[in-house]
């Protein structure tokens, strides 16, 4: 357990920070009276934020750098039974609705209210669907603290057509704070139940503040890795999406290990190839990090985007992906395929559809153009992998 | 069809080429009666190699600058009905042992007399079981054309204490010429049947020689790529069956996706780092090719080396891979389990286990040192990838 002192240390909303009082205790040393504690807020408390609560309550409560508390803003619901979420999960310590049967840690602390949930805490984890994310910051404005810091666990943002709206600017835009990211082959209940997993965490500059990040995150089981590369990261979990759609095609197909490894490979290199072109600070080496090769691994073995455009493919495309979502994911929709068509926008903008058969092929058998078949046949495309090898100069290191 | 003139270019087996006759034909430029056409031999007939002489055949057949006829050396075997394989092999067109049911090409023509069958070509193809590989180089020492160039697609090559041997080297130095290498994610039975697959070609510095075996190998379901890379490329396909018996260890602990993909990354991770430390002209786009990302996936999701591992982890490490082996392959051995005690007497021996936690306790799993639960404890190792992110200076770009 922490020092009792730790609770003294409440910074003020307006940023400022409360210094704390000298408590007399021998316990104490000087040292740790002058620590300045940081106070965790978790923005979010679905499956993967509740996920996220429970591992970072596990470890404020044994650093003694973290207030062991950690608020977690709560969409309130009301429950069948009657009583609201955030209730039973201050009641039960879980999270009944989307996390059953793990317990979070007695120092998680559900609140309704966004603007209480964040008032006192420095380090902000955003974590809710990204449809939401613009909502938030913007009741959020002047209502944190000025020395906050967050980080962005909320994948699948926007790519516009002048380029991708990332959350994380987003966030660093709207808030005037900075914001890292976390990413990785991350399927939220394998951890809650604490099966070994990795996660990438990018960041942009300060490595001290990457390494709190860090600290905060980290378990036995949950091991995570610092890149200096914030926007490859955060690329890499919306992108992976359209190469799962392109890897269900392939199921659907039943074309085999071969052709299914060949595609999740080929859409691993339009990743990188596209992360590099849009924003030039992206680096090779945050491919072969979990956000990047294991990402794509997990995602085109299980996940909703390669089990519906398999069915897909299976239907040989004459029932719509939105029929098949309907029937499939109970209302839900497909990142997958929006991004798809977003990346397309971006490509056909800018002049690149030819460097990008998979992400461009993915689009026009989602939208009927082509048949799901036409994913594997790259052969005739040929000459469009030797131009993303060769002419896109320094771009792709090959 | 190519043009009636190319049988008369004959090379000596002294290595000279014989110069085409002026045939006098107005079909035939003066430039193709010079052009010095290459003939081609396949050494080996097993499943692989019968698929690598269709795959080749097909393009000697389109391509005027090689010679029709494709020779692939056949290590005669007597079938049940009394008939010799390479007579019915030429006979029926098939290798009714080792890939029935698929047409090898007319001009596949096989050969049980292995000087006899290398003695005209300058492109030699490589495919046998790895252990044969020395004792058939030196069976060819002296026998073969001077400017023969080589290829290999053996898979499997051995680690010594003092580093790999690999085949592609122990060509070069016994035969005294160039050799080129083809891996990737090439399950042969997809390929037979003309699935979409992908590989990598690896060659040492001619260019012009690199885009000759391209074009010997490419077809339209079979996507060839090369890279400035032997060492890279062939270690790729040794290293990947030591990360395969991990991948098969997870899978019998049934510890779920994110934990597979984590393996399989860090595997990767392995595979790139330890043979850029054996080899400092390994680059690491090369583990990006068919050869790193995708063969890993392949060989991790199927594969005997995998499933035998599996079986391992099921029995919690309590019957042996010995006797795992002998009930499950019907004799053969699994490479990954001689490779990993290969990799672990190199790491040993240049004072390296540290710095390659999954690669020292996959060995250590299949000596029964550990147990299978070995394989995801890493978190206790975690200084070890720390190491291994940072302290090799420059070797592990991160």
């Amino acid at each position: 357990m922490a020092p009792a002192f730790e609770h003294r240390l409440l910074p003020g909303a307006d940023g400022g920070v409360v210094a704390p009082h000298n408590t007399g205790s021998t316990n104490v040393s000087g040292d740790d009276q002058l620590l300045l504690k940081s106070k965790v807020t978790v923005v979010g408390s679905g499956n993967w934020g509740s996920v996220a609560a429970k591992l970072i309550a596990s470890n404020t409560l044994k650093l003694s750098s973290f207030h062991e508390e950690v608020r977690m803003w709560v969409f309130e619901e009301t429950l069948p039974s009657g009583a609201k979420l955030s209730d039973v999960i201050n009641r039960t310590n879980e999270n009944v609705k989307y996390l059953p049967g793990i317990k979070l840690g007695k120092n998680v602390v559900a609140d309704p209210d966004l603007e209480n949930a964040v008032k006192d805490a420095n380090m902000l984890v955003f974590v809710t669907p990204h449809q939401f994310m613009e909502g938030i910051c913007k009741r959020l404005v002047g209502k944190i603290r000025r020395d906050a810091e967050a980080i962005s666990l909320v994948k699948g943002m926007e790519v516009k057509m002048e380029g991708p709206c990332m959350i994380s600017s987003l966030i660093s835009e709207l808030l005037g704070i900075n914001c890292s990211v976390l990413m990785g082959a991350n399927i939220a209940n394998e951890i809650a139940v604490e099966k070994f997993s990795e996660a990438t965490f990018g960041y942009k500059e300060n490595r001290e503040i990457a390494e709190k990040w860090v600290q905060l995150f980290s378990t036995p089981y949950f091991m995570v890795t610092a890149v200096q590369d914030v926007e490859g990261v955060e690329l890499c979990g919306t992108l992976k999406n359209v190469v799962a759609i392109a890897a269900g095609f392939v199921d659907g197909l039943e074309m085999g290990n071969n052709t299914k490894a060949a595609i999740m490979r080929i859409g691993l290199r339009e990743m990188r190839a596209l992360s590099k072109l849009l924003f030039s600070s992206v680096k090779d080496s945050t491919f072969f990090e979990s956000c990047g090769v294991a990402d794509v691994i997990t995602t085109c073995l299980g996940g909703r985007n390669r089990k519906v455009a398999e069915a897909f493919a299976k239907n040989g495309g004459k029932r719509s992906f939105d029929e098949l979502e309907a029937e499939m994911l109970q209302g839900q929709k497909l990142q997958g395929v929006s991004t798809a068509r977003e990346v397309y926008e971006v490509l056909s903008h800018r002049g690149w559809l030819e460097l990008f058969p998979l992400f461009t092929t993915v689009h026009e058998i989602c939208t009927s153009r082509l048949p799901p078949s036409a994913i594997v046949e790259y052969s005739e495309q040929k000459p469009n992998f030797s131009l993303l090898q060769g002419s896109i100069n320094g771009v792709v290191d090959e």
